[in-house]
């Protein structure tokens, strides 16, 4: 069934009242009629629903016929602090993250980022980033809508540490410790609704004085498995072993 | 240091006689020079030795330097099953998946794969794939080269099945199934050294009759964390999450 994420203000009770491109969308690309049925999702609630459509007009109004029980979102709060990365990269990482279960992304430009962040164009690819993670969100059935942060600074990044319960960084040299403690004792110490951060280096990593300035705020250092990773797939590492340690351990 | 994954038959002893297009990218890429070092890695006795180079003619000789002791394979082998995707996600799902630490990838045409293989170029895709995946496995500091298998059909994998210790199947179903086995539990069943597959389906999943055929076959249907992924994000939750079981639990 299709599937459409609604803003809280569209809600009143059962009652459902889309427009916009949803509405066009469900009028012109679906083709919709009343007495039909869509799955609505209050983001804001992280509420689901079966909803019937009851009127069509230049607005599309629906009812509510159940409310849906899936547990479907990761039981702790994630974020992606993402060294931009080349190309069309962030894209895909963006996509995926949203697939395994991320609740905001925070592209910044790092020492190593080789490909400077194109200010002029940045609305048009912020916008393109949040439309690429609504379709995957919708897509993957998520009853959260992900957060991309506008590209900003590693200082930026430093600042906003204090919002978060936990932070680590994913760092290469980590692999090649054998005493460094495994990725499973700081996942074990997360507890429900924990707000945590994962920073990635971009393709050439985290800098030296990036690292530094990581662990100078307590930032963990932690290794993604035995195998040097691409930066565009750590992120999708460290979300489905998180998904594996919270979700599908016995 | 360039790293060159190199036929068992061009070792003898501490000496590694390069040919070839590796021969060609040490003189004529990298320029290298007599008395100059490259990573070489025999790959079927999984031993990685820094070499020194000795002579540079038609071919390039070595002498090994040290062997390395890295441990970075995982300690079981891994066959991704893969239903042929659309596009370029084949090459992608390669790539990644050879970062991963996988051992053999078998693409196969699956009832709802919608890009049917074209066999008139298949050798030149194959040859592509074949070249995604050295240069990943360079990349990523691996000492074991994946098979890229040609693509085959869903008889065939049948047919491959007992040559296997556990095989498991992703089922989008099973994930809406609270009372299914998780993940941990399959897991927790593999020995060192075990040869497993894991079958993944293409863009619109496994078929009815293909997961009969699997079931009949006592082939286990496991869920990959608790949201829908998209075809080629299954394949590097499953490696990522066995990475974190088995080389990142204290």
């Amino acid at each position: 069934m299709q599937r459409y994420f609604i803003d809280p203000t569209s809600w009143n009770e059962d009652t459902v009242v889309i427009s916009g491109n949803d509405a066009h969308h469900i009028k012109n690309v679906m083709r919709m009629s009343e007495g039909e049925s869509v799955i609505c999702v209050n983001v804001k609630a992280q509420v689901t629903a079966e909803c019937c459509i009851t009127n069509i007009k230049d607005d599309v109004t629906l009812t509510v016929l159940n409310y849906q029980n899936e547990a479907v979102e990761l039981p702790v709060h994630v974020t992606i602090a993402q060294g931009l990365p080349k190309g069309e990269k962030l894209e895909s990482i963006v996509q995926k993250s949203t697939e395994l279960g991320v609740d905001r992304i925070v592209p910044f430009e790092a020492d190593r980022s080789i490909v400077k962040w194109d200010y002029k164009k940045k609305k048009k690819k912020q916008d393109r980033l949040v439309k690429i993670s609504k379709e995957a969100a919708e897509q993957s059935h998520r009853s959260y809508l992900p957060t991309i942060s506008p590209v900003t600074s590693f200082s930026d990044v430093l600042a906003i540490l204090d919002d978060y319960d936990h932070v680590l960084v994913a760092h290469e040299d980590t692999t090649r410790q054998i005493e460094a403690k495994r990725l499973s004792y700081y996942f074990s110490l997360f507890k429900p609704d924990d707000k945590i951060m994962c920073v990635i280096g971009p393709e050439g990593g985290i800098s030296e004085g990036e690292i530094e300035a990581l662990q100078e705020a307590k930032v963990k250092p932690i290794r993604l498995g035995r195998r040097i990773l691409r930066t565009e797939t750590a992120a999708l590492y460290f979300l489905s072993a998180l998904s594996y340690h919270l979700e599908e351990q016995e």
